[in-house]
């Protein structure tokens, strides 16, 4: 199964960027401007996302040209997006309305506004420069930022994130992060720091959350995650080691599971005895993976 | 064979980081300052990194919390850097020196200087918040700053890039990039953008770069890239396509190569083909892979 957030049908038409001739072009009546109140997406009379022209952009706005839509090479039809005046200052926090929609939007839909969200929240949040402080513009229809003072150059920003499976004899470790629900569990995971493969990080992770000395680390999938800009790199790992001794400052508990235990978790059985991660996770994907395998 | 940047000696050491009493409490006579010229390292009698006390530090200059030194865990001597005053700004430029030093420096000493040059440079060029152009002080022990005006914390930046051998029935595709030196070759790579997996990234920027379409995506191996502070995705991904229709703006030639003819270049053969990719990088470790497997 594809996971959630992939799969974006535009052609990112990354020669269109740099070519200020054809981006103009591209900014035509037949051009869609994706609907965004702040980052939240709007949503058609069909369940799919919302889409307007460039007439319905606010004067003045910065806008992102996302790519092409796909199957039309002769006349394709550029998709824009309008940067909002301010970005995510919380991106984590779960926003209810946003969070049901992940559910209900098309796949292809759904990877498209991740992509979009991540690239406007940037925007938004990047008017000045870090090098001096004077003020940017935008550049490149949106994939890059330039500095009016210093001329320093700045680009949309992905952070990776290491996010895993540890097994020791057929039973998995999974982790209750602080102010989760009673019984939600689910996978280890934390950003990959300079100087880091991400197998290092996994096993710092580990080790730091969980006290688990880790072996044999394996790369199974990866994806984007617009929270605000995320790419989640999906790992599975071993351990010798039994006893779990967790960081209090990031978990409230740390429990081996079964795999009947995180097969009934994933059935949504009412029985399970933990709550599975949600099923546009890639810690929802992982453990499927491991039952599967 | 572990790849260069890869297998720092330092205990991160996380738990030191967010406490200010453990961080002022490591923060004395013992522990080790790396020595640093601008962000170039020093390097002492034995060809190791160069290290001198807090007291080599300039005054008022912000010190990086490194790790500890792993071994003496009672006892542990803690290690830092100085932020210099500048950071680079073209850091993908060769410095010839410092090139020379990565085949001379032990393993351990060169993924040490790496990860501390890449958190040094970001802090250099993050003197100023990117939402409201105030001034950022460091934090955490310089896993973080913050902004003194709007309160916003940033993290120090890691940007995925895939770099990825692309095979069909037994021939790799390699590029000689415009400006290199004719005859040398080397797998295509670029940055995964917002919105994509490293799956998608790979599929995009070959396309983009030699026209060709991939199927089979697989992940090979990483490794922290400290010029600024990538985190290179090693891929490796099959075509039935032939015909390489290179993008003239990135390339300046795309050629098939046999496997005799990649075992001659990565062996140094002076009749080899083309020029392999340095040792250090992993473009070179893709290719020995492909090689062995």
């Amino acid at each position: 199964m594809a996971l959630a957030f992939t799969g974006s049908p535009l052609d990112r038409a990354d020669h269109v960027r740099a070519d200020p001739d054809a981006l103009a072009g591209h900014m035509n009546w037949r051009a869609r401007l994706l609907l965004l109140d702040g980052l939240m997406p709007g949503v058609d009379e069909l369940g799919g996302l919302a889409w307007g022209s460039l007439a319905d952009a606010p004067e003045d706005c910065e806008l992102v040209f996302l790519g092409l839509e796909a199957g039309e090479s002769g006349s394709a039809r550029a998709c824009f997006a309008a940067v909002p005046q301010s970005g995510d200052s919380s991106p984590r926090l779960a926003n209810p309305a946003l969070w049901q929609l992940m559910a209900t939007l098309p796949p292809g839909d759904l990877a498209l506004y991740g992509g979009a969200r991540s690239i406007c929240d940037w925007h938004a949040r990047h008017r000045f420069c870090s090098s001096c402080g004077g003020n940017t513009t935008i550049a490149k229809g949106g994939w890059q930022r330039g500095c009016g003072t210093c001329g320093a150059q700045h680009f949309p920003r992905v952070d990776p994130v290491t996010i895993m499976l540890v097994e020791n004899d057929g039973r998995l470790m999974l982790g209750r992060g602080l102010g989760w629900p009673e019984g939600r569990f689910s996978t280890l995971a934390g950003f990959v720091e300079p100087g880091e493969s991400i197998e290092e990080a996994v096993a710092r992770e580990v080790l730091e959350e969980s006290g688990l000395r880790v072996r044999d680390v394996q790369y199974v999938a990866s994806q984007p995650w617009p929270f605000p800009s995320q790419l989640m790199l999906g790992c599975y790992a071993m351990t010798d080691d039994d006893e779990v001794v967790i960081d209090t400052t990031e978990l409230a508990e740390g429990r081996w599971f079964t795999r009947d235990e995180v097969a009934a978790a994933l059935a949504d059985d009412p029985d399970a005895p933990f709550g599975a991660p949600p099923r546009h996770a890639i810690a929802n994907h992982l453990m499927q993976w491991w039952l599967d395998r």
